[in-house]
Parts: structure tokens; C-alpha cells; sequence
């Protein structure tokens, strides 16, 4: 209930006086999959502006976004059999940044050519590993998400962008108690009962879980809309925090027909992932997918439970958005911690270890 | 009509590579009482960002527009009749500023409360005090303003915000000669008779009172739309300057007919009331009112007279910020003054003498 | 083909770090004469706020865009027989920069004057001497350029503001390899055969001239649209860079009926006039002009020219402007050469000589 010096901390370290860096040693999400067909996408990720394309075979590929010669963006550029070309004078650049062919002229100088950055791609998601100067290359591989590969789900998502650091996303997406203000025309429900739901907070290995059930509740528009429920509901929501990405496992099931905690459960599901990628030290990007388990007309249930979605997450951007622009205008003033802070709360301290040992 | 060292130096405090700072220990106007109704309204005043509504019982409120639990602007939250509660994770706080519930949480820190500012309505204008450290509580009432609630006049009004710093309105208030240039549509008339018309410039008391009268001039476009004159008329224009705010009645007699320095003089009248409040060192709030005593249809002649008013103050609008724009462009450069300028330079040298014994 | 380090200072230069100045003892471009009609014209000129007006007698004048009053910009005032007034207080100005009435004042103070500066009109072109401080005064006459009064041609031309520095508008006017990438749609053709185009550069006296030829080549859209050419053609460009400004003779003649490098020659002509005058460090004016020689339907075939002209410098701005933020975002890093840069390498080196004698 009061302010730690941990938090207090962490929230100076993101205001816009006092530069923050990142963990490193991740694999960040670069991309959705679906975002890299025909043309290249650039993007700056960790500040860092890349271009992301594929290749002739399929594979993905990212490069520093910048031509060796006159500097144009190479997403402004074109994809072709053997690479991308420049926009300018022609140069062609492979997937690992060689420049393969200067038209017009025979010999490729050493010095021609770009950065090219280790990307992944795994379960529908493009990942990117930032290593510290002691790990340049992966220490592991990408995190698997086998929801976008389960044939029990049907998903969906979206990029967006966001003028806030990526950690009050995190505080966001950790502190569902926000449902009962933010939400109420989608997810929301009862504020009281959001507020006043037991939480358990566990955290080991730099993931955080919180867990809280809603039993007897009021069922939400969004759940409502999408699943025959018969009155009030038992709700669940899971919510784990990994350093790059969060997977967030919310549903109901009829009041007293089964355990809320039971993987196995029943009932309306939406399961989302949210990566949150650092684009600069005060703008974000953030990848969502939301999976649902339609049990009836599949596509029109995902269809809805999209664009509740979307409602919903445009709802946090406003607010989020809002809180950054503030916390500038006031500078780095102390806050008062409230009882639904204990999940961010440990999020940032997981955070703050990584970014010292990564010093 | 030489540069006197007094003005160059109030010119060159408000450039924008010295900071200025504001006359303390004054009451500035916050808001119209019109703008406060059913929702918070945001509005920084004197580099202070700040809530303003109204509690249960109809009095003003304005308290830091940041909650002192996660830093949302207190403006995007809701009215309730306990006080203002905020839209990410409900915290309530009263007009006082203190924190009288957190949801799903029966203790409340005592940290938990934000700042309440100073404020006082009276005669239809918010009034918010700005002390200095040796003053934090008023040292007088609020300004009356009886033109608001006196049965002769009917008013209206508006808020304007301006990218220009507050002084630059004073002097475009304190000098009427630019009528001919600037308002020729409106309120103009004849640019010549405006730049002849002999002028008395008095101050006593922090007060400067500007008085001019163009005897046998022919009606501007606005003064012929409100009244039935007969052809020519005399005209007066009564200018003065309060610190944080001027008054300015102007008007016009059937030539001959009437004493125009007398204050029960009948004709037409237009009674301005301008507060002038700095939202930053180069921005400012304008908030006016224009009140005129309709001799037939009554608000007819109320809307004739603010649409003309509402052209006048746009066209000043385009005229003061184009002119900042352009100080800051050539930055602190030395200005030669002519004859218009005693009154305007009069009122700069009062600000200095306030800004420097706050000091 | 390797990175010179005359040229990575060069572009060092440029960067937004490091600030650049302009050659000085030069006559730049201050406006088409077609711009100058019945209004006074505000324009930025190396880093100088100047308004550009038309005195009664048709002659051009120059004067410090701001009022020696109250600091308003001279160009939001009206032209008169004697000059220019101010749109405030009515301060009139002649060409000369004297201050010739102050309305309602009888005496003018000597300080109430505006800093003139040297302009010329010649051949539709007006041109601003910027002298070194040994050289206030010009010290030869402004260029001529008598495209613009030979009844041979018919032309038309705009201004364009670019966000970019002016050096980067000379590297892409010399080097017109780019059209096979970005000028596809217009004047490009084949992207190998302007790579691999014979190129001649030389330079004396702070001219480069850049001659290729492009022989029996496909004619591009814009060509066959203004021209009867029976089949491939033999093309020729010829650009000659002056410090302040390009002409660029470009055209086609059937092939293999004329001598493509005989000043004479028949065909279709395309000579465009390029003005680079920067506006700061970091953005600039590009005032241009495209001439052509009509067989048949003059106004129609320069209407189809200057219509071509303008898609294909539309292409360059935005290239030009891409290449530009780049740089800014990635800092002042080296880059390659390739072999199409020797014309843009001597010009650079031209500018940084002259810098540096007017240090």
C-alpha cells in the first residue's frame, strides 16, 4: 500500500528525463506473420530501424534499414527473386545484408553492404533475439505459442502503436482490476467484483503468474454476445507475464458446473497474446492475437470476439496513452501503490535485474 | 517614440530563450462559470495542469490533474456525488483533493490525495489564486464584475487559447489604434481618425486606464448592425488594464447629442471583460466576454454583436501569434515604439515591478 | 568505388549534428518573377525571414520580413503606391527599407527601418546576392539564363519546399542514373541502359558538367507522348552544375539521324532550370523550370511536359526526403560510393572549397 523504493525507481527510470534501456538477452516479437507477404516492412524495434521481408524461399529476413550508398530506407524498396533492391540507384541486397549486384558497374566493394539481424519465426509469430555484447547470437530458441497451431482455437490479431514505454502496457495488461473502469462495454462486469476478487500472485524463472477468479458474477457484453451462458458465471483470468510477451488466458463457465482452475474447463474462452516490443525508450509497438473456441458459426464468433477485442484494446490505448503524456508533463513524482499492483509491480523488479546484469 | 530600456527589457523577458515568469499573489481567471457543468475540465493555468469541476453542491473545485495512484489525468474521469473518480482504476477524491475511496482496498494511505488549488466564483468567472510562497491564501476577494449581473446588459463570451504569451494580448488590448488596420470588417471605421484620436493615459494602483475619443466619425460595420444611428457619431473606447485581466467599454452617441465621457451615457455600448491568463511562459488562455445593452430585439442584437465580436477576436488572434512566431524567429531584437505604445508599455512596466517584488 | 574521405566529410557536413553553412558571394534564387504579382511574398532564404514584393514602378524589392514596431511580419501586410504596410499599426515601408509613415505621428525616428537586401530580376528568374562580409555588394551580375526569352521554347515551372538539406537535391540532379528506378512511370526507360550509359564529367571554374548518352534506346512515356519518334532513339542528357543552380538539356533524336552531342541538333528538348537556394541548414526552395520545343500544338505539348515534369519531381521529393530523415535517424555514417557519384563528388567539393573561403 505504499510506495516502494523498487517501484519508485522503476517508474523514474521510464520518465522522458532519465533514458531507460531494455532486457537484452530475449527473443522481442518483430512481426505477426501475416504482416510479411509481397513488400518489406520497416520497423525500428529497440530503436533500432530494421526492414523485415521474405525471401525468395520463404524465410524471413531483417536488415538495418538504411542502403550502404546513399542511405534511402530499404523499405522503400522492392522484393525480387534474389533479394531487395533499393529504391534509388538499384542496389540488391540479400537476406544476410551482401549487396549482390551495383547495376552498371562490375566489382562489389567489401564495404557494400548492411547489418542483417537474427529473426525467427515460430507459431505464426516473428521473433527477434537483441543480445548483449556477451550473447550476440540466440542462447535459446524462440518461445513457442502452440494456441495459434491448436485446432481447438481460432485467432486473430493485430500491430499497434503506441506513444507510451512498454512498461505501463505491461502494468496494463497485469492489473485486470482496470476491466471494471476501462471496459465496461466489452469485458468489464461489476467493478466491485473486479476490485475485490482474490488474487494470487506467484512468480519463478522471471515469469509472473496472477491468478484470479470472479465466481458468481455478472457476465460481460463480449461474453454474452459470444456463448450461450445461462445466467451468471464463474470467470477465471490467467495472466502470465514473460519478459517480452504476455499470455493471457480469460473465460467463464456456468456458475458451479466446473472448476475454474481446471485447464481442461469448458465454457468461453479468449486467449490472448501480447507481445510488447520496445520501438524507442518512449514508444511502443504491441502485437496482439485474440484466440477464441467458437461452438457455433465459428467465423462469426471470432468475427465478434475480435472486435470487442478491438474495442477493448483501443480503450487501453487511450488510457495508457494518456497516463504517458501525464507522467511527462508532471516529471518523475512518486506514486502510491494500491493492492492490485502486486503483479506489475514484480514484472518491473524481474525487469530491473535484467537490465542491471545485461550492464 | 524611442526604445526605452524598460521595454526592451519587458520584450526581451517574454522571448523565448529567457524564461518569464507571472505577477503571483493575483487571482486569475480559471474558467467562465458556463464551462463547468456535469463533466472535469483539464486546463493548465500558470504552467499548473489542473482539474476544474464543479461537486455536489454546485462549488468549484480544482485539484493536480494526476492521480496520485498511477498518474492519469483526473480530467478523463467521471462525476460522482462524492467527488471526481478516476477512469483507470476508480480512486475517488473529493473536492479537498483527499482520496475517499479505493476500490476492492477498506485502508487509505494517507499518502493518497492530490493538491487542491485556491478557487472562487463570483459574477458568473472562476477566479483561481496563484501565491506567492509568502501568500498561499488570498490576500483579497475576487474582482467584481457587476456588468454580468446587472439588468441592462446582456452577454456572451468564450474561451480562445492562444500560442503566444500573455503579454502580447495586453498590448493588443491596450492599444485600439490597430482597429483601423485589423478590424476593418468589424469594428474598424477609419484607420486615420483611429490613429489621430487624442488619448489619456492614467494608472494608479497596478490599474492603467486608457481613454480616447473620435468625436464625429462615421459608425463601423458592427456599431450600424446593432444600432439605428442617425449618421455620423462620437465614439469613446475606456481601457483598463488589471494585471490579470482588462475591461474595456467602448461605445457610440448620435454626434452631438450626448457627453461621451459621461458613464450614463446612452447610444450603443460594448462592454468587454478579457481575463488574460498564462497557460505556460508562450501560451495563454483568453477568456472574454462582450455585453451590449439592446435597445430592440434583445438577443438578436446580443447574437449580432458576439458574431461581430467573434470576427474581431479571430482576426487578433491571427495578428498576436503571427507577431510571436515572428519574435521568436528573429529572436530577442530591439522594437521601436510610437505614439500608441504609452499605454501598453505603462502595463509591462507594472508586470515587472509585480514579477520582481514575488522574487 | 570506395568511400572517399573528401566525400565522408562532405556528407558529415550535412548532417544535422554538425551544422553546415552555405558558399557565400553568390547569387541564389529568390523567386520565379511570376511569383511577384500584387501580394508581398514571405520567404525563408539561408536562414534569413525576407519579404519579396513588387514596388509601383515593377521592380523587385527585398526586405527583412518582420516591422521595426511590434515585430509582425511584413508579408501578412498590403502593397500601395509607396510600399509596403504593415497589417497591425500601419507602419508603411518603401523598397529601401525606410520607414515612410507612421500613421498618427508626425516625426519618424531614424531606427524605424527594415534591413534591406539586393535582388535582381533577369531572364524571369529574381536572384538575391548573399555576400561573404567582404562582399556586401555583388560582384558580378546575376546569371543569365536565356532559355526563358528564346522564342524557340515555351516553359513553365513551380517551387517546391523540401525537408532536406539543398546538397542532397544537387547529388540526385547529377546523377540521373536514378531515373531507371524511380522515374519508371515518366522519363525512366530502361533501368540498365542508364547504368550502363557512357558518362563524361568534367569541371572548370565551379561548373561540372556530366554529359552521357544513351544511343538507340527505347524512348520513355513522357517522350513518346510530346514527340513523333518512329522507334528507338538516341537520347543525351547534359547537366551542368553551378553552384547556386542546374540547367539540365535533355532530349532524343530518332536514331542514328543526328549527332546527339551537336548543340543543334533537332529533336525533342527538355531543359530544365534548377534553383537550389536553402532555406536553413536542414530544408530548402527548389525553384524550377522545364522548357521544351514544340513540333506541333505548342500549349497542349508543354502542358503534357510540365504535367510529366511534375509526376517525376513529385518521385524525387519524396525519395530525397526519405534518404534525408534516414540519415537523421541512423546519424552521420559512411557511406559507399558507386560509380555514378563523380559528378555529385565534384560538385561537393566544389561547395566545401568556397565554405571554406569565406571563412
Amino acid at each position: 500500500m505504499t510506495t516502494s523504493n523498487a517501484q519508485s525507481m522503476a517508474y523514474e527510470a521510464i520518465s522522458p528525463t532519465k533514458a531507460p534501456s531494455f532486457p537484452l538477452d530475449q527473443w522481442y516479437v518483430a512481426a505477426l506473420s501475416s504482416e510479411l507477404k509481397d513488400k518489406p516492412l520497416g520497423r525500428t524495434l529497440l530503436s533500432t530501424p530494421m526492414v523485415l521481408f521474405r525471401t525468395a524461399d520463404g524465410q524471413v529476413a531483417a536488415l538495418e534499414d538504411r542502403c550502404c550508398h546513399r542511405a534511402l530506407p530499404l523499405s522503400s524498396g522492392t522484393l525480387e527473386e534474389r533479394g531487395l533492391r533499393c529504391g534509388y540507384h538499384g542496389l540488391l541486397f540479400n537476406g544476410d545484408g551482401k549487396c549482390v549486384e551495383i547495376p552498371g558497374q562490375e566489382k562489389i566493394p567489401s564495404k557494400a553492404k548492411v547489418t542483417p539481424y537474427v529473426v525467427c519465426e515460430r507459431d505464426q509469430i516473428v521473433w527477434i533475439w537483441f543480445g548483449s555484447q556477451a550473447h550476440p547470437q540466440p542462447t535459446c530458441a524462440p518461445p513457442a505459442y502452440d494456441v495459434h497451431s491448436n485446432g481447438k482455437y481460432l485467432f486473430d490479431g493485430d500491430v499497434y502503436h503506441y506513444n507510451a514505454p512498454y512498461q505501463l502496457i505491461h502494468d496494463n495488461l497485469l492489473d485486470l482490476s482496470h476491466l471494471g473502469y476501462v471496459h465496461l462495454r466489452t469485458i468489464g462486469g461489476n467493478a466491485s467484483i473486479h476490485m475485490n476478487a482474490q488474487m494470487k500472485v506467484e512468480s519463478t524463472d522471471n515469469v509472473v503468474r496472477v491468478v484470479r477468479h470472479m465466481l458468481n458474477s455478472t457476465p460481460p457484453p463480449t461474453y454474452t454476445a459470444a456463448y450461450p451462458f445461462k445466467g451468471n458465471v464463474d470467470r477465471w483470468q490467467e495472466i502470465e507475464f514473460h519478459v517480452s510477451h504476455l499470455r493471457i488466458w480469460t473465460g467463464a463457465v456456468d456458475v458451479n458446473t466446473e472448476a475454474v482452475e481446471d485447464p481442461e474447463r469448458g465454457g468461453f474462452h479468449m486467449r490472448g497474446f501480447h507481445g510488447v516490443t520496445p520501438e524507442t525508450e518512449t514508444t511502443s509497438h504491441y502485437f496482439w492475437t485474440m484466440a477464441t473456441n467458437p461452438i457455433r458459426d465459428p467465423q462469426t464468433t471470432l468475427e465478434k470476439v475480435i472486435e470487442q477485442t478491438v474495442l477493448t484494446f483501443d480503450e487501453d490505448k487511450v488510457v495508457i496513452e494518456a497516463q504517458y503524456q501525464n507522467m511527462c508533463r508532471f516529471g518523475g513524482r512518486p506514486m502510491v501503490d494500491i493492492h492490485v499492483d502486486v503483479g506489475a509491480n514484480r514484472a518491473r523488479k524481474i525487469i530491473e535485474q535484467i537490465r542491471h546484469s545485461n550492464c
